[in-house]
């Protein structure tokens, strides 16, 4: 395996560039069993600029061109971090082209849209090509573990789940406009942005999806300060969720760029009807377990997930030497490459993807109805019904 | 006005009867200057129990008619104790008496009860008859200290909270059926017992009443063994709700006696424009302030509320001495005294306790039509449909 | 059992005699199967504030000399809340009267009074007169738990113990001069009030007395403001001890009265061979426990300790439901009036107390000898050598 | 200075090897205004597996005679991650040779040999070559920050400092002897490996030397089984020390590795006369703040270090997106290839390895003589005793 060489292009220099070169960068440092990473190409629209990052990320070349880079022969993998609108075209390319697909969540800005990827990964998965979907912090090794915990029967049957994910990177009503705030580049607001991530833990640590959803969207501050003067919010600046899972959990979901004081807040709380878990992304070397199985429960135990038997820790350092937010990515590489040398699909597959949209249209969706509860459907991709309950883009 | 002696007569002497005495019986060593207290009479239907539980928690007499003892001449203020299936009934009488009334929350089983009972307060408050319901946590410090900074301003418009009331003792399906889980006893499941409490902190924080609910009530196990086999569970034992203010504040609150782990999580996260506040029953003596005019929100401030300038503090011991769950009780009696003693009205009201039904009436309702959101009523009290639900929307 | 009156005296009214009075107060309402207590008489020096003192507190009468209460006929047990100096001469009057004695800590003010005390009270017991000293944190749930956790080997053989008490009313180097920084008024200073429960509590938890000692006392602000100018402070406020036990384990001991931002900073961790306790007093109903009989360390679970099954939990309230710092006292009146009841030796006994002296002064004469180890004599009480190691009053 | 290249040679290529190896890889990706680094060689004793570790950790060649490697021409820098005992001999010969030096703390196992190093880097300095340790934990960025906001007067003139750094990997007396409990190859035990990173801390944070020290070592499991039977441990396993500071602070510290439950437990509280600092690698990314400046001092506030304006923050990722352990490396690379673009000293310097060494030397001198309190010497480097402990016993 370890003779194989998998050679990447990154779509995208910013943010998430910057993450995703750092992981590709790194990952054979720290799971060396993998096949070898060529950090082939960066692309960007910008060729001075991308120029520079590629430079400084370690970039073999930089490229403005991505329909050029997709079909290039010596790129066996792309990996999508640009901006949402993007996603769908990039990754049908790159599927048509054979290359293996990471797209930076969420899959796509709608649940049509998300469909049609789902199906070309299909197609693709035919002839052995790969499509993921980057939902990073299932790398978190606390929440990986939680998982584990869970499927192991430690807590029991989940019936509660209380998540949140909160910033306050909005909440100073004078901050300006940008293109985050503008239903028609950006999709959705935070509902989309944090609101993809919760969805996708919730369906991951349950391991079943939300089938129901009553929401509320809310836009505090409606309007925002432009270059030419005040101009409309049209997305959500938080959002509030009830959901219901297939075995008859309940999952309450509130995410806001409004929530003073916190940082990074991806909070999770999981009731099960013999134990339960928390977990904290500011803490994320960490998770508070109530194992059902030890005893009664008498309170949770701090667990510093860093030991060599938890989950991508052996890749890592001693016990007690915590990881940080990027480590997420470099195990998210591992774990494509893992999949792609061993010829199995990646998870978390676009299928995943498309269900995390399909919830989120839903919210919107019931948000609109004033509240009431949806379904969420959550069968075989097909045509959807004219109630839009699944897709808030018809 | 320490002449004056308030002779109190406790109905109900179990849990709530308990706390209560103890109020009564330490409110003098500790507020000096309010009127003196008489423990004159604890009532209960068990004659042989209620006279040993008087003896134990220092009361002069035990009775086992509350009537009778709502009319002597030697009881100034009667604390009502009971199931609230008794509170209208012993609330009128006792006010029709000439009584002061503080009645355990909440304050009624109905909408409608609770609409009679702000009828007669009112008529009594004419003559100088006062009438409070007992939301003992309003008497936290830390959380009368978050309505101080609140109301300072010192954490802006409040935008959202985020509230729990978490318990675990039904955890276990295995746990055995009981009056409070029938509705014809109980009223209702957790959201009256623990959502009343957050309903109230919520109006009490924001200073405005809760006025749109959408909610989710969920029933996790539906049978529970009885003494003749197993008995339909009526309640819920998990409810979650999304609340609007007049303000356009949104509230999230999840309540349940199934979390696991969770003994008596009573959390609260309040969100302004400026700064933010958080609170934990289970840590009473903490608040978390971001200071919104301290400046940026780097982190929450742990305040350990035990300071000689926090609200009832002077009272109690030197700083880092930290206060108990029952001494909240003692503050909330210090505070009707001084209120029956001033001439002034006690909060919080029988107004305060019927706005709380009112919104929890909805969210019931709410989840009764799917989650949708309905209006909650808050003029003044005028008649309501027969279902004792307040006609949100009918 | 239950017939039996108690009839205690207070000597003292300001801090620690309304500790106490409480505690008389209330421990009848909670733990119904002692002896009952009657409230007979407060004393004080000054007879306007006892007289006020006794009425607000529950006392039946005030008294301002107490030598004529001591000898008193309806007196029974003698509670002695006074500066440390006099600690003997009324504990000693006490015993010789044959009332039984509970003196707040630390006994006595010099090894010397303290083994006066110990003859006297061996004397006394003899005649089934009790005695016994204030160590009221003992009476923390928590720490009752934590003793029983160690005993039951849960944490196997205990190695180190890192034990702090740290304060700040005295950082503020403008605070003004009192008794208490007066070597002859106070004895001692900040190693003998927070010192003195620290080493209690490690001598508790172990349940060997400590053997060695090494030590340090400093005075960082060496004036403060009198009323005359500037006057000498002549009693440490830092220390830091490193203190070994009979069985080889060694405890770290910090306490201060300068350390900026803790108000009542008494924190405990515990590590044995297999498992390891955790504990601080600003949040005194949680222990952090590594169970070593429970797996690898992982993690310290959080348990709050107000279960029914926990020290003394079964007479307060549901679980979760949180005690304060006075109900330590109020448990500790439980279990002095069960052991009077019972007829058996309270605990902590004057031996107790002097074996705290002892180390204390040890520590003292440490400090004084550049901090060379020198040795805490644990015999039977008799003269102690000319080195001065065993008492800083020669 | 972006045009400069930097040749690094890494020396050992286990634990230390690949977390400096990872500095390299990355610093470029985050600095990228600074030199470029070349990761030439990596020099270890196997060849095969430095071999593997070179091509793994991404190294141009790999080299198994590190006296070759120093004196090559294609090397700028030398990065010594090896044993202690090689540390003297391979940063002489480095700095001989010309070559920038970094050497793994602690800088060497004796104080005779840090005295060296020192004069070899002194005279090294003349040329423009550069010697620094490696303090990783200095480039946290919260213990950046908290240097920071001591040097700015923020918790005023410091007064205590409470340090530990507590670990459990030899808490089970069953574990195998190794080469770090023998005094003759590790020199030292847990006083050198972790206390070593204490007092460096405290030395940076007050910026001032330790000048006493009193000490006590211990050695709780004195043998352990070794291939041929049980062993003599010779080193201690857990450590204790009082010290005095130049300016009149004392600070405690306690080393262990047997502290059950502990990971990698380093906690520092920093208290001064108006405010303090809290800190626990644990939970690297935090510090908590006690603003003296800002108010009186009711609580600590929890500052998430990961704002832009924070310590080596802007190179990173957005507000509340969190660092690990090993980006202390990378920070600590930036560090001195900035010092080396510039022409200045790179700070921790050898002078500041060899105070540190000191000070160690103190501890265990005094913990030999009872634990009386030794000096430590802070003068230039001169003649020393031979024992090699700079002459506390003179």
């Amino acid at each position: 395996m370890t003779e194989q060489e998998i050679r990447v292009a990154v779509v995208g220099y910013s943010f998430m560039g910057k993450a995703h070169s750092n992981a590709w960068r790194n990952v054979g440092a720290f799971f060396p069993g993998l096949p070898a990473v060529r950090q082939q190409v960066l692309v960007g629209r910008d060729g001075a600029a991308v120029k520079a990052a590629a430079h400084q990320y370690g970039w073999a070349e930089a490229a403005t061109d991505w329909e050029a880079v997709v079909a290039r022969d010596d790129v066996d993998l792309v990996d999508i971090c640009t901006p949402g609108d993007t996603h769908r075209d990039i990754a049908l390319a790159a599927l048509a082209a054979g290359k293996h697909v990471l797209v930076e969540k969420p899959l796509a800005n709608t649940v049509v849209e998300a469909e049609e990827m789902v199906a070309a990964a299909a197609s693709a998965r035919a002839t052995g090509t790969r499509a993921a979907v980057g939902f990073n912090y299932r790398r978190v090794p606390a929440l990986a573990l939680a998982r584990e915990l869970i499927a192991d029967g430690r807590i029991g049957a989940v019936r509660q789940v209380r998540a949140a994910y909160l910033q306050d990177w909005l909440a100073d009503a004078a901050a300006p406009m940008t293109w985050r705030l503008r239903k028609e580049t950006a999709g959705s607001g935070v509902l989309g942005d944090l609101g993809s991530h919760v969805v996708d833990l919730v369906q991951l640590l349950l391991d079943e999806p939300v089938v129901t959803a009553s929401g509320r969207l809310e836009t505090f501050v409606p309007t925002r300060p432009g270059p030419d003067g005040a101009e409309q919010v049209t997305v959500d600046d938080a959002a509030w969720a009830t959901l219901g899972t297939a075995s008859g959990a309940v999952a309450s979901v509130e995410v806001s760029r409004m929530a003073t004081g916190r940082k990074n807040g991806l909070t999770l709380e999981v009731y099960g009807d013999r134990g339960a878990l928390s977990f904290d992304l500011e803490r994320l070397n960490e998770l508070q377990v109530q194992d059902g199985l030890a005893g009664p429960a008498l309170g949770f135990q701090r667990v510093l997930v860093t030991e060599p038997e938890h989950p991508s820790l052996s890749a890592w350092w001693p016990p007690g030497h915590v990881l940080g937010w990027d480590h997420t990515f470099t195990i998210q590489a591992a774990e494509l490459l893992q999949a792609v040398a061993g010829g199995a699909d990646p998870t978390p597959s676009f299928e995943d993807g498309l269900q995390v949209q399909r919830a989120l249209a839903a919210i919107a969706d019931s948000s609109e109805r004033g509240g009431v509860r949806v379904d969420v459907p959550t069968g075989p991709t097909g045509p959807t019904g004219p109630t839009g309950r699944t897709g808030t883009e018809d």
